[in-house]
């Protein structure tokens, strides 16, 4: 079984065929970075077209078994997330509308102050707000899981505490390997792995040590290592992926509809656009090479197995359901 | 010249014929508390058609010729403030668009967290997010006044400082007074005054000492004390008045769409609904009780004339308008 946690492509037949070629069974695709209500809407509706074009490559995913029955069909199963809580608006209603659309990740915060936690780009966190700690309740509730991959550290440590399921930091990479931004620390590592929660290790070059020049070697060292710290069964893949999407796409990424100014996130001014992947891992026709990395580390088979999808597979079988 | 800075009324041509009676001439009314843009276009169709069936009542105001023309003509001119920021979404660009549709308060958060600033009901306030920052300056660019009255001590500051132009509380009482949840210390009537700010005083009873039975005289002294503290320029009233409403708007008030409990915000479960108004301020009619009161205090004929319209129509000059 071969997971993503996360990508983000501008997706196409050409891609659907590169994930059948890589033998992903199953890719937690983002529906939403700054979208309100409708506009997710209107993005489901283009994931409905492309379910209906090609059968034989992609089916809607909704549970672990439907991750199953993808793998067993030759197919690949489709999950959708949000980066934000930009769909639910100001609306409690809408967690449990958009879990029966389909939708099983949410962040709380896409980087900024959001109406329900803090992002990893503000100065200052104040951890969930009252609305916050209502919604994280209601995703409990519905089966809608927590993401906490663009918050502040102290919203990610409350949410941890606050929801009373696991949760997920779907893409990000520990801080003791690179001190990107919004890498995590091992505090959040720690209580994430003990509240049984999934880390995805981010192949987005911003968050790798050394950028787009990072060796296979040293992240799959490091998968080794927070192995070591925080077990096996809470580590997985979240590629964070953005393939072929023009450099207009980072800008509403980062942007979005909330500043007349350019912020270049976790770019520069000289590296506007969205960098170059490592020549190991161009797309998904490379995820074998994360596998055939890790075992070189000395890492079992079983637990090479886990981290390539079987750990992400348990989490979609307890987490997307009602409690 | 006799201005309210602030109302929502359950508005009707029998209020418009009480704002004629009571020789209100301009009042700013609430067309949102968590109305998004869409939802508070619609509010504004509502004024417009009212606009259209009481002409020789009512008017639209924009600037503080507006508000002299509907005195000249025996009118009242209304104002549009927004008790939230809800109806710019997540797109500084509808800061402008909201101008030009005549909207000229904007409280940057009612009670809650927003994406700009912290409410007064959260347990942390971080000041002005990112995004906080550069809608400040945009309001401050087209002459959106920031209204402060819903928000926690140290967003209050900070809007202040942030800000370039005078900022309003529009409908809040000093906490010296009466220790409100959203009523105002002295370090922020202090900060407001000497930026030109102004502080609208209310007779909600929630806002009020003694509440309900807060009498005339009590809340009249009230305002001469603040006057000695922070100067006389810079107060008005703001009655925060909310006649004919049924419950149910308070209930929408406090929790909106965003919590699935009740909350009683400045009420409580018994006396969950609006309270009665003080005897001596039922309605619109009422608003020379509080110019005689003023008298009594021994306040000049002078500084009353400027508590009760001149200050704000100063503040409407000045600020309505681009930078």
């Amino acid at each position: 079984m071969r997971i993503d946690g996360l990508q983000y492509c501008n997706f196409s037949e050409k891609i659907f065929r590169q994930i059948r070629i890589g033998n992903v069974d199953s890719v937690h695709v983002t529906v939403c970075y700054h979208e309100n209500f409708r506009e997710t809407v209107a993005n489901l509706e283009r994931w409905n077209r492309w379910f209906e074009q090609y059968p034989d490559l992609i089916m809607k995913g909704t549970t672990g078994d439907c991750a199953r029955r993808a793998k067993e069909t030759g197919r690949t199963a489709i999950f959708f997330g949000l980066q934000n809580c930009s769909p639910m608006e100001d609306d409690i209603g809408l967690v449990e509308i958009l879990h029966t659309l389909g939708v099983r990740f949410m962040q709380l915060t896409y980087n900024n102050q959001s109406l329900l936690a803090t992002g990893a780009y503000e100065a200052e966190d104040t951890g969930l707000t009252r609305m916050g700690k209502q919604v994280v309740r209601e995703m409990n509730r519905v089966g809608l899981v927590v993401d906490m991959s663009h918050s502040a550290e102290r919203s990610t440590l409350e949410a941890i505490e606050h929801s009373t399921r696991p949760i997920a930091i779907t893409h990000a990479n520990p801080k003791f390997w690179h001190p990107g931004l919004r890498n995590k620390s091992d505090e959040v590592l720690k209580a994430l792995s003990q509240s049984s929660g999934m880390l995805g290790f981010s192949l987005y070059p911003h968050h790798l040590k050394g950028g787009s020049n990072c060796t296979l070697e040293s992240f799959c060292e490091m998968i080794a290592r927070t192995a070591d710290m925080i077990g096996i069964d809470h580590i997985g893949i979240g590629s964070d992926l953005c393939q072929d999407q023009p450099d207009s796409v980072v800008e509403w990424m980062r942007v979005g509809r909330w500043s007349k100014e350019i912020d270049y996130g976790e770019g520069s001014k000289d590296i506007a656009g969205f960098p170059p992947q490592p020549d190991w891992f161009r797309d998904n026709r490379d995820l074998g090479n994360i596998e055939t990395g890790l075992k070189a580390t000395g890492m079992s088979d079983q637990d090479v197995s886990k981290v390539m999808g079987l750990n992400w597979l348990r989490f979609f079988d307890e987490n997307f359901g009602p409690q």
